[in-house]
């Protein structure tokens, strides 16, 4: 199944609770994508907001006491009217307000898809990979990391880093997709989990639509940095690629290799 | 008279108390143009900001209840200095919040100018034609709705849509300048509103000015869009066309109609 | 000593307590240059995410009650680990808010560079200077106005304007590069900051930081500047400009001359 021609054809309606740094960037990758973004932050419209929703995004960059309360708050709405969660622990465990923000989310509400990059995912499944710290993390593969998470929260996860690991605890998919460029360019690992929350939007198999978020943005981000020459050329390129993105593409392109988490079986996609 | 020439002259404080998504935009927009932004958001500074200023532009777009508060102060020396004051009531309807915010601003303050899509302008009019739903109505080209807006709350309206209407209540002007490539991005509508504001401060012919701002903005979407591969490219080429639009090339591509709300008359421009 | 050298080596991580205009802009910039960028507002985590920091950029540009609270804290655990501080103080007197906040700041913590345009290093200097107003300032190079600033707050300063000033009180330089562009976008100023955090965190000499992160910074701009069209493509030029600028680039393009404030030497770099 095609979730990309359905974005682009229900145009889902994403809840962005998000920081200061990325909120135009997000809405601006929504749109190319041909999701409708909606980005509101105040606790008093985020029940509502919410409700009208098809995906909500919650992401704590910048995140205040009131925003936290914000979340809170969408979230049950959206836990109550069925529609995916996705939450982004950006740069949990570089505070303890981060930290007890993201553990309270996780407490409060039904996480569908947690996306972030392998050392936050470390730092969320508490194993002792976390102690090798993040850097340490970023180039290697450690599926098993993503795999405790997911387990310990009942979410899909998502982590991100030279290899993409999509979960859902019983089975895992490396991507190798992606550009070496996107390290460069503040919030593209928030712009995808907000990509995320659109493919989540428009089925119920929350771990396929992530595998396909991932890949589409990957290929999406190959294509923009075979023709830019550094960071600012490549974001805007990215868009357009993001725009101009199709399912042949994708399919062509995409780096994608399921295992199960037994052991037992491994194949190509 | 040539407004964009004097905004270049004159180069205007535009005091704008905006969303965290369009911020930047807005800002680059209006020293794109020619203007000078100031963006405080803070209730402490909004009287002495804004009483520099030569309009003050008020979007609500991530409002939160301090933000309220500030665009009342702000809004209430705008109105003692005679300067004049934008209003964007971005996604009015979507929320209670959202909806008493724009309310007690149409109440409390002078508002020279309301700029919003087609459907928030509905939503504001409380005509029948809000009952249609905002998508319904983004294709076609209503006045009345528009006129019935003007003449409720006295302001001048500009409702944008694939024709964009502007109204004084006693005559309107469709214009049909603008690219498809427009809702593509976030904020094109917001930035818009900040150039109606530009337009608005170097003259007190607010009905002429809204005008001006929106074939002008539509003239430079034009020569964007020709040049341009996908959203991220448009948006870049697009800051550059603002910067480098002449009244010569808006006077050659503007397509403006001017039409007498009692329907006695019309007149192409 | 080649600092640019060091910062794509070391990565330091950059604490910026900024306003929501351009914390995208300055988050892209430090991450273009090579550093790491943290942007965090919150009171609860200040302290905390500037214990991590090499260097803390506090930026006033859309302050609020509780952002200036958080600067203060982040301040005290920056100046207690020993990190350099850096402040912009954006359109400082154009409100007593402003200026109070600055002054709270300064009186508090120690600020290792005063980065601003001269318009608002004038108004800090509390010299004849600032009666001419910023605007008639903007085209002067006026070395005594920032070298009387530094001793005052016993700072580096750098005063940005058509002629860059450094100065430790002792000696000042003159910079002339940059580029007319550059005031065409917004937080070009504000991301000049963070560069010079950025430069400041990789040594102890925080006078000779400066003056590189200036020149580099306007060689860069120089380099984009012939190669855009508006200020929506040199935008884009320019951070792909800052990814790609060479220390053999900015030894060949740097246009600085130092002095002595004792006016008894000079000379060309």
């Amino acid at each position: 199944m095609n979730y990309l021609a359905k974005i682009r054809e229900q145009k889902p309606l994403i809840h962005n609770i998000t920081n200061i740094v990325v909120a135009n960037f997000s809405a601006n990758g929504l749109l190319a994508l041909g999701a409708s973004p909606a980005m509101a932050n105040a606790p008093e419209e985020a029940a509502e907001m919410a409700s009208h929703a098809d995906a909500l995004v919650l992401n704590i960059g910048t995140c205040t006491e009131d925003q936290v309360k914000a979340m809170l708050i969408a979230g049950m709405a959206a836990n109550e009217k069925g529609i995916p969660v996705i939450l982004d622990p950006v740069a949990i465990g570089a505070t303890k307000f981060r930290t007890d923000a993201v553990m309270q989310i996780l407490t409060e509400l039904d996480i569908t898809v947690i996306r972030g990059n392998i050392g936050e995912i470390a730092f969320l499944g508490e194993t002792d990979a976390r102690m090798k710290g993040a850097d340490a993390l970023m180039d290697k593969v450690e599926p098993e990391i993503a795999v405790y998470a997911a387990k310990k929260y009942n979410s899909i996860v998502t982590a991100t880093g030279k290899t993409d690991i999509i979960t859902d605890g019983s089975n895992y998919t490396l991507c190798n997709n992606g550009s070496s460029m996107l390290p460069n360019i503040t919030g593209t690992g928030c712009l995808l989990t907000a990509v995320v929350g659109a493919f989540c939007s428009v089925t119920e198999d929350y771990y396929e639509a992530s595998i396909q978020a991932v890949s589409s943005y990957g290929v999406a981000a190959q294509l923009a940095s075979e023709k830019s020459n550094g960071p600012g050329s490549f974001l805007s390129i990215f868009m357009d690629e993001l725009y101009r993105l199709t399912e042949a593409a994708v399919q062509q392109s995409a780096k994608l290799h399921e295992y199960n988490c037994k052991g037992v079986g491994s194949n190509d996609r």
